[in-house]
C-alpha cells in the first residue's frame, strides 16, 4: 500500500485497523482500537489503544495531530462516551474541533452502544458508521464474544505432520514443526490469558506451557482434570507459585488431593459435572468471569475433541511440519468419537495461509456458525 | 514480470521455463523444453515442445523468430544432436545463424549427454550451460528420474481435513475438499500415465479413477493386489475395455481368478513377491519399462504407507479441506506401522502452498533425499 495514494474512507479505515492490531495482547479485556486523523486526504495523526488502562486510540491520534480542527477522524470502534479508566473520547473529538467521524462499527458495550455516535451528532459532527465493519468485527472477535456470551474466545492450536499426526506411533513429537513455527507459538502464548490442556498431555509431556521469551501478558495454565490431577512433582505444580495454574476439576476427584495442590499454589475451579464437555462449558464461563478474553487450547486430542463436541472452538491455528510419520496408531490432533457424517462435521473458514521458515505452513481458520 | 524489462540470462531463461511448462502432460516420456530467441534484449521468437513426436522447442522458436541470425537462443535443456522422431536441434540452431546458446542444463539422455553443446561449440557458437539449472531439474524431475532409475516419478495425492482425516469414523469422505480442489485433481489425473490404488480403496469406494473431463492423456488405472482382486462387477473391471486397467498381482492370488479378469480386459503384471513393498518396487520397474513417466498414488492408507516404506514417493499433493472430523478411529492418509521415531520420518521440502476456492489449501511437497 502506497500511503501517498490513500483517498477513500476504506483506505483510511484500513490504516486504522492496522494500527489497532498493534495493541493485541496488551489491551484485553478492552478492544483493540486504532484511529487516524485526516485533513485534505493527508494523514495528520495516528494512534491506537496501546495498553489496558492507558489512553484510547483517539487521544493518541489527536495528540499526534496537534491541531485537528476541521479534520476527519477514522476510528475502528465507536468512540466511548463514558468515564471509565479514562475520560470519554467523544468529548475529546468534540473539543479538538473534528468535523467528521468515520467509525467501523458501533461498540455493543452497554455503556456505549450507540451513545458515542449520538453525542458526536448532537455536537454537529458528521458521522458515518459501518466502514470495513466486517474487518473490525473479525479483529475484535474475542472482545465481542466475551461481551455477548461472557466466555473467552478460544484458539485451538496444534502442530501436525503432512499426514495429520501429532506424534509417531511410539509417541515421539519433538519436533514436528521448525524453529520459526515454534517461536510463533510462543508469541501466541505470550498474548493470551490462558493456555488449556487435558491431563493426557500433562502426563505425556510434563509441559511448562509458558511463553519463552515472555510475552506481553502471562497466561494462566489451565488443566482440565476429569479423572486425575497433576502430580505434586509435575513441572506445572512445581512452578505454580511463579506462573498461575488453574485446575478445572470434576466432582469425581477427592477433595483432599485437590487441597494438596492448592497448598502448592494451584488455583482450583470445581465443576458440578464430570462430563468433559460440561466441564468445558462451566470452565469457559468461569474464565470469562475472571476477565479472560483469549484462551488457547493446546491439546491433547481428547480435550480437543470435547471442545469440538461443545462447539466451543472459535479459531484454529494449525502448523503443518514438512514430515510424514504414517502409522494407523499414530495420534491425530482431534480424538474422541469424532463426527459420524461429513454433514455433521465442523465447517471452517480459511482466514490465512502462510509459509513459516523454509518448509512449514501455518493455517488459520475460524469457525463457521452452525446452521 | 514486465517483459519490457528482461535483460539478464536468468530473465530470459525464466521465460523459457514458463514456456516449457506448457507441455506438461503432452510431451512425456520426452522432457518439457522451452526456448526463446533474443536479439538486443528483445524476444523475437518463442517456442516449446508441445507434444510427443512433434517438433522440439528450438524449431518452434526459430520459426516464430523468422530471421534469427546473430541472435541468442535460451533453451531449458541441452539441444538434441541425434536423429530421433525429428532432426537434431543443434543443426537447426546452426543453420539459423544463432550466435549464442544459453542452456539451463545438459541432457543426460545417452544420445545427447553433452554432444549437443559440443556440436554448437564446434560450429563457433558461444555457449553457456547452467543458467537456472536447479529450476530446470525440478521441472523435469520425472524425466530425469526415469532416465536415471528406469522408474516413473510418483505423486502421492490425498484430500484430508484440517485434523488430518481422509474419512469420518464411519467411513464417509464425500466431500472433504471443495469443487475447485476436486477439479484440480482431475486435471492432474489427466496428465499422468497411471493412477495407482490399493485393494482397500477399490472395495471401499468402487472408484472409476478417470479424469473428468478427460485430459491430454489417459492414465492407466493400476491396482496393487496383494491378497485380493477386484470383482468382475467392479466399475474398474467393467470399464477395462474403454480405459486401461493394470493389475499388479502377488503370487498368492490364484491364476484362474487372474485369468478371468484378463478376459474382461484387464492387463496383469505378476510379481515374484507378495510383500507389498516389494510389489511396489517390481511394479514401478515394470511401469517405467512401459514408458511411463508420472504415476499418481491415490491411496488408500495401506498402499501409501508401503510406498513410504519403499521410499518411493517423490512428490506429495495434499488438499486440506476446511473441516474437522475428529475421531481416534477416523482414518488418516498414511496407515501401516509408521515410523517409530521423528528422526526416521520422511522429511519433505515445501514446494508451494495455494488457496483453492474460498477455504481449501493445496500443499505440494517434494521428498528430501535420505542421508
Amino acid at each position: 500500500m502506497n500511503s501517498s495514494r490513500l483517498e477513500t474512507d476504506d483506505d483510511f479505515m484500513r490504516l486504522a485497523l492496522g494500527l489497532a492490531e498493534r495493541g493485541r495482547g496488551s489491551v484485553e479485556p478492552n478492544p483493540m482500537v486504532g484511529c487516524v486523523i485526516v485533513r485534505d486526504n493527508q494523514v495528520i495523526g495516528e494512534g491506537y489503544h496501546q495498553r489496558f488502562g492507558g489512553p484510547h486510540a483517539e487521544v493518541h491520534a489527536l495528540r499526534d495531530a496537534g491541531d485537528a480542527r476541521g479534520a476527519t477522524a477514522y476510528v475502528t470502534l465507536e468512540p466511548c462516551c463514558h468515564h471509565g479508566k479514562t475520560p470519554p473520547c467523544s468529548d475529546a473529538l468534540i473539543a479538538a474541533g473534528i468535523s467528521r467521524v468515520v467509525v467501523a462499527m458501533a461498540d455493543p458495550f452497554e455503556k456505549v452502544d450507540g451513545g458515542g455516535v449520538a453525542q458526536l451528532q448532537r455536537a454537529g459532527i458528521e458521522t458515518r458508521v459501518g466502514v470495513l465493519e466486517q474487518e473490525s468485527r473479525e479483529l475484535n472477535a474475542p472482545y465481542l464474544k466475551r461481551l455477548q456470551t461472557g466466555r473467552p474466545y478460544t484458539i485451538a492450536k496444534w502442530a501436525m505432520t503432512v499426514d495429520g499426526r501429532i506424534a509417531t506411533s511410539t509417541g515421539q513429537s519433538q519436533w514436528i514443526s521448525n524453529e520459526v513455527s515454534r517461536a510463533d507459538v510462543h508469541v501466541l502464548r505470550g498474548r493470551v490469558d490462558a493456555i488449556a490442556v487435558g491431563m493426557g498431555t500433562v502426563i505425556a509431556d510434563d509441559p511448562m506451557l509458558t511463553a519463552r521469551p515472555a510475552g506481553v501478558r502471562t497466561a494462566t495454565r489451565v488443566v482440565f482434570c476429569a479423572n486425575r490431577l497433576p502430580t505434586p512433582q509435575s513441572r506445572l505444580i512445581q512452578s505454580a507459585n511463579e506462573v498461575p495454574v488453574l485446575l478445572i476439576v470434576s466432582p469425581l476427584i477427592a477433595a483432599a488431593d485437590v487441597a494438596e495442590l492448592e497448598q502448592l499454589g494451584a488455583s482450583v475451579y470445581r465443576c458440578t459435572s464430570s462430563s468433559l464437555v460440561e466441564m468445558i462449558n462451566q470452565g469457559l464461563d468461569f474464565l470469562g468471569g475472571q476477565g479472560m478474553t483469549n484462551v488457547m487450547i493446546e491439546g491433547g486430542g481428547k480435550l480437543m475433541a470435547s471442545f469440538l463436541t461443545a462447539d466451543a472452538i472459535d479459531q484454529y491455528e494449525v502448523y503443518v511440519g514438512a514430515k510424514v510419520f504414517g502409522g494407523h496408531c499414530a495420534l491425530g490432533p482431534v480424538a474422541g468419537d469424532g463426527f459420524a457424517s461429513v454433514a455433521e462435521a465442523a465447517a471452517l473458514r480459511l482466514e490465512s495461509l502462510q509459509r513459516l521458515g523454509d518448509n512449514d505452513v501455518k493455517l488459520v481458520y475460524r469457525r463457521l456458525p452452525r446452521d
